[in-house]
């Protein structure tokens, strides 16, 4: 297949797999499509560990890593040098009443604490301080593609990407967004809808790609629903010259997810997801529960912003995932869970999505000739 | 075109047009696609007129009717025989409370009291009382298709269309329901994405379709978020034949569209749009503005459930269209009115999604032949 986003990037398929795991990132690369790295948990050092592995892994296929610079966040304009800096400022901005309705929902569902707690020390690569090490760190691995994922990436940090080659991609969820993107100088645009797990706007991907693909010149990737090969055609149709998938990676056998949040996802119908705040501080399709709706309860103090609603909740988190708390173990992802029912390895995945592909579109074309 | 339902329902283009005016649905159907006429405001006698305009207007060529007779709504278990009877005691429900909030908020807003006002008597065509008499109304005219708009219609709404040789179609927002659509006899599921206006469900329009088109045998036609040929290419792709369309229409040069509201559609982005129980008491896409903000605020005594919340706001919905508080007037409006920027003729739109969806569908046989 080749469409401009394949010809840029030398790829097969112009399948783009977003995951936190470099075992699918990889695999998908391998495959033919591009497999993209989500760097978010990574510290630097991590980071440099996991692309090592990639290199070693990926054939020389291309392959891409994705960070989060979100536009607008607490703590922006205090002016820190060092994360460690800006953890300490943004930790005094947590009211009490926040941790405390939180150690009350673990408490009633019976999640233990643990030792060598994190509580309110993690900041994760969602701040400038703390995303432009991963850049650093990524740009020094061959990577053909750096991707931003809350709007439009600093201009320096599209500029470094071009100076060593690299094509720079971010995520759109209005026309708006994406027009800004291509003003700093962005090469593709993500444009992803509403359907999408993780941080996602509200408007759906029917409604928004030929927005977006009418509002820039550079190609659009289609976001948000896209699981399988009729979905791939239907993006393609609505003039994305490629897809950006996420959610139906979490269940290949290469994923190192968690086995209970598998096991929830091959379960869950397509109403089993929600935009919430609960996560992050912004909008972010996560599995609905017993956690996002506490946070919608009419005894809910309300989400904090970014970054301080995950710095509030990481330890939480992690105690849940720990713990045999199922009711309130949540998660990005999004509505296309509702089909993900079998583990497949995550080449079958893209094969299968390119056959889908080549009959979804005979179909269409035979639709008009008899 | 071809797809089982053009053979099915004798059309030429399987492009189906939801419109509450009937020059509306002539046009469409004089262009070879089908017309389905939303019945809802009209009493028995109203619509005896409009079917029998448009079978004068029509030029033979084949047209629909919809109906809504919801699953479920209060009353529904009353036993009653005649709308008169379920209105008097479904008014006697709604308590004090909530119309004061409706007066303090028109109020608020300087919205003038209007004589002959029918405050709370207004029931609709929503429950079985009133939506059975449309039937029997519209079976008595040569129509192709009885759509119901709220789940599956009753067993023997059914069986009586079919005796005079009428298709069924019922929309479905999950694929749950359009497995129970087909028990009843339904012919064609219209599989709707909640990007659509009026009332709709969760799960978008990308994920349903593949999901609905797997679970039953009968054709399926895609809506919300169809306005334009890439989309309607995008919904057959998906495995729909045939799309349904709805608030494209409100802004061609036949609808009877209130000045306002065609306004307010050209001016408004794709962001405008919100699911709110607001109008009916179940979740329907409203154009968003202080209407629909004010039923979601803190001193909001939440909405009533169909059809309670229609009888207690009709007559406030009427006040406001006839005042200049263009910020209170809501109405049904899909996330498409984002890209319905100019008036014209229905059977342009038609023409030009056909255009739209060959060079899409050529599009995409040219992107896997390279």
């Amino acid at each position: 297949m080749r469409t401009r986003v394949t010809d840029m990037l030398g790829i097969e398929l112009p399948i783009f797999a977003f995951s936190h795991c470099r075992d699918v990132v990889a695999a998908v690369s391998r495959a033919g499509g591009m497999g993209v790295l989500g760097a978010l948990y990574f510290t630097p050092e991590e980071l440099e560990m996991e692309l090592k592995w990639i290199d070693d892994h990926v054939d020389g296929r291309p392959y891409g890593v994705d960070v989060v610079m979100p536009a607008s966040y607490e703590g922006a304009d205090m002016g820190v040098d060092s994360a460690e800096d800006l953890v300490g400022r943004l930790q005094g901005m947590i009211p009490d009443g926040h941790r405390k309705f939180v150690d009350d929902l673990l408490a009633a569902h019976g999640v233990a604490e643990l030792s060598g707690s994190d509580a309110g020390k993690v900041l994760l690569g969602w701040t400038d301080a703390t995303a432009r090490p991963q850049v650093e760190v990524a740009l020094r691995h061959p990577i053909a593609l750096l991707a931003n994922a809350l709007g439009p990436p600093p201009a320096d940090v599209v500029e470094l990407a071009h100076a060593r080659g690299v094509k720079v991609a971010a995520l759109a969820s209005t026309p708006r967004h994406a027009v800004k993107q291509v003003e700093v100088g962005v090469d593709i645009v993500v444009a992803q809808g509403t359907e999408a797990g993780g941080h996602t706007g509200e408007i759906s991907t029917m409604v928004l790609i030929p927005q977006v693909v009418d509002a820039v010149d550079v190609p659009v990737l289609a976001a948000g629903g896209i699981g399988d090969g009729r979905q791939m055609a239907a993006g393609m149709a609505l003039g994305a010259e490629g897809v950006w998938t996420g959610s139906i990676w979490l269940t290949v056998e290469e994923a190192d997810t968690p086995e209970m949040a598998r096991r929830r996802i091959l379960e869950a119908t397509s109403r089993d997801t929600v935009r919430s705040r609960s996560w992050t501080g912004k909008p972010a399709r996560l599995l609905k529960n017993e956690w996002t709706d506490a946070w919608e309860a009419a005894d809910s103090p309300g989400t904090l912003p970014m970054p301080l609603q995950f710095m509030l909740v990481s330890d939480a988190l992690r105690r849940i995932g720990r713990s045999d708390a199922a009711e309130l173990a949540t998660f990005p992802a999004g509505q296309i869970i509702g089909t993900m029912n079998q583990v497949r390895p995550a080449k079958d995945v893209v094969f299968t999505m390119v056959e889908q592909y080549i009959e979804a579109t005979e179909r269409l074309g035979r639709l008009t000739q008899e």
